[in-house]
């Protein structure tokens, strides 16, 4: 590590506090969890008092009214924070969960035991409920972790680290458990990215920007997802309004998520009879649809054509591309091509169909006759979550309690040697 | 990518081999597993002609007897390969197996179920017997693999992938399944590296320097140990001779390897009883001990002073160094410090010391009473091991089956959407 790295001292003190953490009872992480949550109540007003001043900032900025809405803060909205983080002190303690155990015939018995991972280097844009879900899963799975939100949240996410900081001491955990950088110094992601002597993983989430960025120049392992560009593939025989339905839910409920929908895959010998009724539905949305030659004559209205590059694109807006396919091989081929290995969905009656997509395709997270959106630690019954992978390694679709731990092996013998033979010397 | 990668179509049909694997039936997984088997038994005389030459050519080289001897295949050895192949295939198929399944109050059912990880890149040095438990641990687990051994044993590994090759095919397995490395130019293992289109995990296995030079220069996720800086602690209540056995199996019973003892910690209340009896056998195994100044004191022979860097130096040699601790908390502190979170064991007799002590010491396995040469893959149970990983993510501890797979969630629903309230329009 870069000596003159200026977070040094705030990574030092976490990996340090993350060592006392790992033994700390679940009784005491929620205590600590009951007194934030009480905390953040009993200062509501506070909490609103800084989000206006970051409101007085954003609105100075060009900056859309989802996006602002976003970030505004009412009492309800503080409330619904506090109530996130009684739900995951409500849940059990992963930590000491035993997840195997056998004997070995020389008798040695091993278990396989569920630990922290250590320190959390969690960057993060906008929200600072975000803020909360984090300190609350973290401490709930015995980390340590480093904070580090958006500028558009600065002055909520300051004062809502005084509040975790005060709860911290009050319930006596480590004062250092929880930091966050407010500097406001753009080298901050950088500076956190290069902490590889204490941090054990970084966890972004934001823009894609954001998080090739911090690949670059990190040699810490990075759980995360870069794209959502999640597909509904329509089967010959399927409830054509559920597919409908699933279709619009997924596209239009909420366009700029990651598991909102971008691509619509059509079995060609249901085409003439569902493109229609997609095509009314989608209307009605105020959905730009990008499609085939194929769809082009049945839906002449339908008028933009898919390039190439529409079908790797995540719109994150009221825009969907869509394509006649002559099979469901067809459909899971194109989804294993030009998929982000996030969500996807086939919408049919048959059974076999089902199995063969749910087995084919290579994504975190695949639905039969369900919809895209419930791909969130929340919809999962994980309580809230930190985040979504759409890697192999370690944790893959919603990550929250489980995801962050690791395991140790605890072998118990009564002085057993590799090799006894030798030792009679 | 670099387009210009030479591997970069060993990479694509690794990749699409993958795709084929991830839906193999354990049978067909098997069937090849066996044919390998019998046909490295068959081809046994032209196995050792190829080890042969390897020999010949380690001959010519700076190399000790113990190298020579571990590169040596005989009948024996060739027996044992093939057995180590049948062992793996009569143990469960890791993939398809549910790690986890709930429901969800609105009706969804969701299942977490164990995937291939896709394709692995092992890069590893001498033993040829290594080729084969990579290729059976890597093909049980549904995945592709690319090797690189080293080229002491590359006329063996050449002949042993033209029987696995030959195996595939006859198997009906993807013919590129599993593709050796064997140009020899050195620059394979930056390329290899530089994959990370195609390769989903890096498993590099030999000197500490080739796995830092692979983590300089690739974006893959890598499974791995750099140090196995291992400890004994001697609890002041034990088996004295207890003691003296597992240290002495630990040390000396094969002493290169990453699950040897580096450092012995001994309770100061034990010490002058203890310490006679540990002097007299490891000097009958011709054991230099490096000790602090109050074992000196204790052991008059013991001249050798250990140095601040002695404490965190894997010798891999009949080296040992020696402290004095004032308690167990002194012992678990000095291990979390100077320690490479291997392997390490506590002997004693107080049950609530050994369970503060496996409590404590972060690393991947923590033993009471028993030697720690137990941390290795067959001797968990695994059939084999493709490596021992000493970070948090993934896979910590010995590697086989289940730490190559990763895993999906399954999603079956009737319909559901996120908001269903928004639909009737």
């Amino acid at each position: 590590m870069n000596t003159s790295n200026p977070l040094e001292s705030i990574g030092a003190q976490a990996k340090q506090a993350a060592l006392t953490l790992q033994n700390v009872s679940n009784e005491d992480k929620n205590n600590f969890l009951l007194h934030l949550a009480d905390s953040i109540e009993l200062h509501s007003n506070e909490i609103l008092q800084a989000n206006a001043l970051d409101l007085d900032l954003i609105r100075t900025l060009d900056k859309n009214d989802a996006f602002i809405d976003r970030l505004t803060l009412t009492d309800d909205r503080v409330k619904l924070m506090a109530q996130g983080i009684r739900q995951v002190a409500s849940l059990p303690d992963p930590v000491g969960q035993v997840m195997d155990e056998w004997s070995r015939p020389n008798g040695l018995k091993i278990k396989q035991v569920r630990v922290p991972l250590g320190v959390i280097g969690f960057i993060y844009e906008s929200r600072a409920t975000v803020t909360c879900d984090a300190t609350a899963l973290c401490i709930k799975s015995g980390n340590a972790v480093i904070l580090r939100g958006g500028k558009e949240a600065k002055e909520t996410n300051r004062y809502l680290a005084q509040l975790i900081h005060a709860s911290l001491i009050a319930s006596g955990l480590p004062e250092y458990a929880v930091q966050l950088l407010s500097s406001g110094n753009r080298e901050e992601v950088t500076w956190l990215a290069q902490l590889d002597q204490f941090v054990n993983v970084i966890i972004p989430r934001g823009g894609k920007g954001l998080i090739k960025a911090i690949m670059e120049c990190t040699k810490i392992p990075v759980l995360k997802h870069l794209d959502g560009v999640c597909h509904a593939y329509v089967d010959a025989d399927c409830d054509l309004q559920l597919a409908v339905n699933i279709i619009d839910d997924g596209k239009t409920q909420r366009p700029g998520v990651c598991n909102a929908l971008e691509t619509i895959l059509v079995h060609q010998d249901i085409a003439e009879q569902f493109l229609p009724l997609l095509a009314q539905r989608l209307n009605k949305r105020n959905v730009e649809c990008r499609v085939d030659a194929q769809c082009k004559k049945i839906i002449p209205d339908w008028h933009i054509e898919a390039q190439e590059e529409d079908w790797s694109t995540e719109y994150e807006d009221l825009i969907v591309s869509i394509k006649i396919v002559k099979n469901i091989q067809a459909a899971i081929d194109h989804i294993n091509h030009y998929g982000s290995h996030h969500s996807e969905v086939i919408i049919s009656n048959n059974e076999s169909h089902a199995t063969q997509f749910l087995q084919q395709i290579d994504s975190a997270c695949v639905y039969h006759n369900a919809s895209t959106r419930f791909s969130d630690g929340n919809e999962f019954g994980f309580g809230a979550e930190i985040g979504i992978g759409t890697d192999k390694l370690h944790a893959r679709g919603p990550m929250a309690l489980r995801e962050l731990t690791s395991y140790k092996y605890i072998i118990s013998g009564d002085g057993q040697t590799k090799d006894p033979s030798r030792l009679s010397i």
